[in-house]
């Protein structure tokens, strides 16, 4: 049987989702770890966002296919009783057999808070990057508009890559709250650090160390090296995938 | 110069506000010791709310008498510089030299938090009591009404006290939002655990231990016995100091 997982966890401890030979604290790694134990085989948990060492995540989707024989809410409860207390399953639901958390995803909305406050945070201070000083927020809009749409992203992506880099942007929204800025993005996929420099290089558009139109030579240059620095990996949340 | 603090802390990792003798570890104990290396002398500070330790505070008020020459921005960022990342100090302002920040205070506003929801919280489990079950929040409403108004409050003090046990609670509301529920609490005055004991209190009603009228003859008793267990101290966050 096929089991879908909707996942939140503080990614403050981990090595990032995805399972690794050299070390055994990934969030992909612990899940597996528990439900190997409750059946009794290995199993393998497909997620549907690769979240980096850091990265947190307020609605991963993952699939395993598990024998039959418990409900999802017995899977559910087994589940959150062996998993560390920052990483908890809070739904497990039975799936068509074809249904794969990857390579069936729609679309991902990623988000990245940023402290625009001159003092710190004392209580969000693990889910938001300290930048302590304000941005000029309407520029950052300006940039952002370039970002928006169906584009090369290579500029963005902290790999080298064979296949395409081509992604849609479908939203890209800036709110500025009291003492915080929230940056949410929703895209047909990301690729490696995309969400990251996309936010790095807003945030020196932000501090006036580059203009807005700057942004659309970067993405027409298809080069990281012109892009702007990577941000925190502790300000980005991975909030939801869509099917 | 006299001058007023607005403080925030996680509480987790503390004994509580007050300076002890037994641990360096406390709030007041953190505070005095960057304020006094900041001077070159002992400075003693004072809080309107000796927070229990493990409670939280966002709007903690304090006041500390120091020598001139230093403007307010310049000593709150010279002690966010020196102070561990879960104490801030938000705000810093001179005041009159007969200001005292517990015998002024007018009313305080504590708020409690308990989740309702089935699975454990991973981003705010600092700061939520993990009940994990579902309540009985028009009982507890019901309830919640006794304690509103002046009462001697003994039943609600974990502490045997030589003077008065009379306090006003000018409010208390419940608010049920998606998994969790949230107490505040508004009144001139807090005895020992009271905030925490009144929680306990009403959970009890809400998980239909107790019935809502039992609140009165609780109040009428003025024992502790009488009154619930004290909720876990991790869910209690002072929010406000009014003067």
């Amino acid at each position: 049987m096929n089991y879908r997982f909707i996942i939140q966890y503080d990614g403050t401890r981990y090595d990032g989702w995805q399972r690794q030979k050299t070390t055994a604290n990934t969030i992909q790694g612990k899940l597996e770890a528990v439900l190997s134990k409750m059946v009794g085989e290995p199993v393998e948990i497909k997620g549907a966002g690769r979240t980096d060492a850091g990265v947190h995540a307020k609605g991963q989707v993952a699939n395993a296919h598990l024998p039959e024989g418990r409900t999802s809410v017995e899977i559910r409860n087994y589940m959150n009783q062996y998993l560390p207390e920052d990483i908890c399953v809070m739904e497990v639901s039975e799936v068509s057999e074809r249904f794969h958390s990857r390579l069936n995803a729609g679309e991902k909305i990623y988000q990245y808070r940023i402290s625009t406050n001159m003092v710190k945070n004392v209580f969000e201070h693990k889910y938001i990057y300290d930048l302590n000083c304000s941005l000029d927020v309407k520029k950052m809009k300006e940039a952002a508009e370039y970002l928006s749409g169906e584009h090369d992203f290579q500029s963005f992506c902290a790999k080298k890559m064979k296949k395409s880099t081509v992604r849609r942007l479908s939203e890209i929204r800036l709110e500025q709250m009291p003492g915080e800025l929230k940056i949410t993005y929703r895209g047909n996929g990301f690729l490696y650090h995309m969400v990251r420099i996309m936010t790095g290089t807003l945030i020196e558009i932000g501090l006036h160390e580059r203009i807005p139109q700057d942004m659309e030579k970067i993405i027409r240059a298809k080069e990281r090296a012109r892009a702007g620095a990577v941000a925190p990996a502790k300000g980005l949340t991975l909030l939801e995938i869509r099917y």
